[in-house]
């Protein structure tokens, strides 16, 4: 297959996102990196370019001005992807400038700062969703849609309970004023929207309830904090929720909790089982039957049941994949999809997740200030 | 040491916690069996009065009976502690009648099925503290107080966060119209009182939290239901929490998780690190310093840093100890007390513990109700 | 039930196994202690005693006499079993002394300290072997009775291989010249006999892949040592094995890595699946079929096949059982047998168990000592 | 940098190795494939050429031939390391063949199908032992030398026993006679060699042992078997080790182990603690203190002591890489050796570790053959 041709904006030096979504795209040879704007600063900017292999003409320190040049390339040779890693107040501005321009969008979340803000890019996604899709990574893991699948196939039963709990550490200090770059935009209010933790890895745990059970989340009750003093944005919260479904449930987010690596655990609860994932060990999910038999499920075609989450392996069983083989499987299915190949299309989050998620973070916020429960817009 | 004598309320068949009282008294051969009031009906209670070769003159349907005739043995033959074991709504009575007439009383969870109903208890107790102890069963684990230990001295810093998840799944369906007898009374307003699954389990989650970090639960917010369509109390719910010292947390209780066999989970997150014991491995705790080195600390001298906790253990280190061994602590703390012996006091469950449990309760009900949060009263 | 009536030989101040035993006999109510020679010194004999609520005029420091002197006594007050939990190179005269007085026997391994010593009470056991019982305490937890009967109903296939690996690290150090009587003894040829490690630990692997697999060791070929320098015995070994069906194996037992517990874990691996149980999570096995999936099934009568094991539990699911629990099972089994009582007869380990540890031993030692296979009587 | 240019000799359709060594080498795009002789087929050859888009004039059918064309282009087109994938039997051929012509190269193990094989190759190399390196993929885990790093700095003493188990069971039954490529080679002598599993993956495990521990096996005393009826290489194994520094231990492979996958986990006793690691969650190591403190380290900065380790991570803590990271980390270690570049070397498995592989398999052959111990060659 003709590797799809990406733009990347954002990603510079010190970029989290960046290095893990070239290697991403580039780990089954689908994609490749043509040209970016990975760093308002030119310096910056030309480092990674340097990096990366993308000749300075394609290169710039402007991402309008890059979608711009390449839209004017000739077909064959100009970028068919756009991929935006920057910060997030960066996300619906380029996101809606690629899409008007012509590009394939893969946006990592959030959306935007806010549902105000996302409005345009959901107008010019409507006409093309099979162009647009979400960097869920945690979407990527096979075992999370084989999880699905046999929630969907009546494993666990009637949904009665979801608990998910995301806990970090990185922030247990003030690190947003010790050089850390990646905790000075995501605590800062202008560059990462109106919620820190809730916005960065709560939309997380609420995108996995999500897509495990199959149903919104319908009415959240918060409580939220910035359990460090000084700090302007939430980095720790609690909240209950109702499913639209009826469940009940409870989501734990926090970046405070000191030594808590990446801590992403999530259990739903049935009337005749349940079922576990941990991000941690991504190859396994748990599956409990109604007498206490606890079966370990692990990433083999041999185990499975859902045809796409096994063709989205690469490897025989008890050989581990990780966070970027996740992340690489949106990239693939995403590559495929817009060459017209692959017979097992796995589904790839869309732009409904990105606002779902903002509506779920505007809840929380909502929820917290007025201490009393608030529906998430749906 | 000569045994401490003892007189049941309540364990006739089919009971849960009279035969785990029972073996938990017996295991160390400081305490005798030699008085009980196991059920209301004769039969019964015969048969077990029979199992547990108490005379037959030392046995009786009725509870203040039974305490009555006691109280005029002489004094070197009389039971000296009443062990309360029937249902709930037997517990305020019969305590205070046993304090009334001079027992040492150990009396099942809860104290009463609610604080006006306690109140009489409180008042006898309230000059005899040392002759009162509640059987909090999950409190006699030598490693719950390892982990509080460690807590104090600053293992994990300051707290921010606790999470508490206890979950059953033995009433994921109407057990209590399919001769559970175990079901039928604790699904029942009459006899359990206003609670069911908070009531039953949730405490331990609410007691667990306040022994680990030695400080009480200031704050509710619940989200309770009858999840079991026809049942009248609730069997599962959701509670975000603030701690009197200001950390946040969330606590999860439910009974109707299918599969889900007796899953008490603790975790408490501080500035420094974070501590998690988990009742189906009570032997183990696992510290996580602030890099997130976690370290699996067990019930082995060498590794213990609380005294009581370490001359509480029987075996050593890598040979288990389990549920039984845990209330038989509580009964060992208790004879030793009785018997002025004993160098490291473990500390027992006091009537303090049955009265913030009952407040806890109360406060998770009417948050629910008015879905608010709510002041717990102290 | 009228309580079986038992003298213990050993278990005075210091003892392991003396305190063990007689919690393990009293938890059920089935045995009660009467009699006993504690110790051949005479203070420390009359502290167990008094300790133990056991009258002077039934206690003695000579085994034999206190043995002649319960037998004088009328039928129904003296002793009915012996228990035996002194130092190994008692066993088999007081075993001896015990059948041949009329007693039944419950006799810690090993039987003797070796085969040749062990002849007498072999033969005074043949006519009447349902009133011998070894105390192999592994053999009591109940989940290793339903891995057997899950092996027996073929949920592994074929076995194909054993491993079998007994880590302690108690023995890390020269404790027997710390003051540590149970080194001391354990360390000590004229006491423990001719092993150390494999006599007290390994014996146990042994019998546990012998009573899952339901069949013989056949063949071993040792490496043994005493890898601190200056002991007598062997601290650390590995084995080679062959089962009598074909099925190869190996076989790990050492007292000399530092920091491992009481580390015995066992796994079976046949054509269609493998089974694996771990001594300090007793009540769980985990049972892998031929895809890979891993199923925990836990001490809980929904999740069990067998019938003995099921009514081995004292507790309902999620409520651990230990290392007592498991000695009890075999007390309480002992002791209905004696009376004649209980349906479901859970299988005690026999003399047949302590004379193919005895076996097993003599082949690791010439094996080790003629570097080349040995095959194991039988 | 420059990407090191790749030529791959093997890995056409149906091959495991190919695509996860294409994968890996292009993960940090450090390297890249621009030539292969990927079958001897010309249609198969073809087909990967065109999936990997490698143009058909630096593709061939003939490995030899390939190396001579690539030889004869401009030193700044040619490809500069040649990785082999292929079945065992070609590896030395073509191994000698490219070191003959200029070529670094990084050879899968084996190096050979046997160490008279191997003398030419390893002629060659002996001037040029920075251009050679073996894909010992399980060397390319960093938590694998943050336990080398401890252990030599003491962690756990003395070593006194080492244990390694690797267990598969996907040659449970006859695979290579249902059409499965992998299986057939692997159990054909002629282009496996003389060993299956022991060739195949107890390889790992003997490497693995002698680099964790830094000291080579000393003495093996071996029983393998072909379990499987019909087969005609060894299937399964367990061996007895003596260290050279001492130590003992046990080391059993088995391909017929039913359900396992890939399980592939080793401990290290020492005198004060204990390490151990599993394949199947590599990110993390235990270390055992004496006490009996078990503490987890998990791939993250923050708690690792080895600066080579801590730069082959790509992803913070808690975001699992996994075995084409491994390989990736092997391949990135090479092109910055061959580029001069990078301050951390990262220790590359060289030709000396295929050589001790080689002499390993010679001796446990040797030894199950004769029934007694040998010396392994050095």
């Amino acid at each position: 297959m003709n590797p799809v041709r990406m733009a990347m904006i954002g990603g510079g030096p010190g970029s989290f996102m960046g290095p893990v979504h070239r290697r991403a795209a580039s780990l089954d040879g689908l994609v490749r990196l043509v040209a970016g704007a990975f760093s308002p600063d030119e310096a910056r900017n030309r480092r990674t370019a340097e990096e990366t292999d993308v000749p300075a003409a394609r290169s710039s320190t402007d991402a309008i001005a890059l979608l711009d040049r390449e839209a004017a390339l000739p077909e064959d040779e100009r970028a068919e992807l756009v991929s935006i890693v920057a910060p997030n107040h960066v996300h619906a501005e380029v996101a809606a400038a690629a899409l008007k321009r012509g590009f394939a969008l893969f946006c990592e979340k959030p959306l935007a700062r806010d549902i105000a803000e996302a409005r345009l890019v959901v107008e010019l996604a409507a006409s093309q969703p099979e162009r647009v899709a979400m960097a869920y990574t945690y979407q990527g893991y096979p075992m999370v849609h084989e999880a699905r699948a046999l929630i969907a196939a009546g494993a666990i039963g009637d949904l009665r309970r979801v608990s998910a709990s995301y806990t970090q550490g990185w922030l247990a200090e003030r690190a947003e004023q010790q050089g850390n770059a990646q905790a000075a935009w995501r605590t800062d209010p202008t560059r990462s929207g109106a919620s820190g933790c809730f916005g960065d890895i709560g939309v997380h745990a609420q995108t996995m309830i999500e897509f495990l059970s199959g149903e919104p989340i319908a009415e959240v009750m918060a409580d939220i904090q910035a359990a460090v003093p000084g700090r302007r944005l939430d980095d720790d919260g609690g909240v209950l929720l109702r499913m639209a479904g009826g469940a009940r449930g409870a989501l734990v987010a926090s970046q405070v909790c000191a030594g808590e690596q990446n801590r992403f655990e999530v259990a739903l609860f049935g009337s005749k089982g349940s079922l576990r994932w941990a991000q941690e060990q991504p190859s396994q999910i748990i599956l409990t039957d109604a007498a206490g038999r606890a079966t370990t499920i692990s990433a083999n075609p041999a185990m499975m049941t859902d045809p796409a989450a096994r063709a989205a392996l690469r490897l025989p069983g008890g050989h581990p994949e990780g966070y970027i083989e996740a992340l690489a499987n949106l990239y693939r299915a995403f590559a495929w999809r817009l060459r017209g190949i692959g017979e097992r299309p796995f589904p790839l989050p869309g732009i409904d997740r990105g606002l779902s998620s903002l509506a779920f973070v505007e809840a929380v916020l909502e929820s917290s200030r007025t201490r009393g429960w608030i529906a998430v817009k749906s």
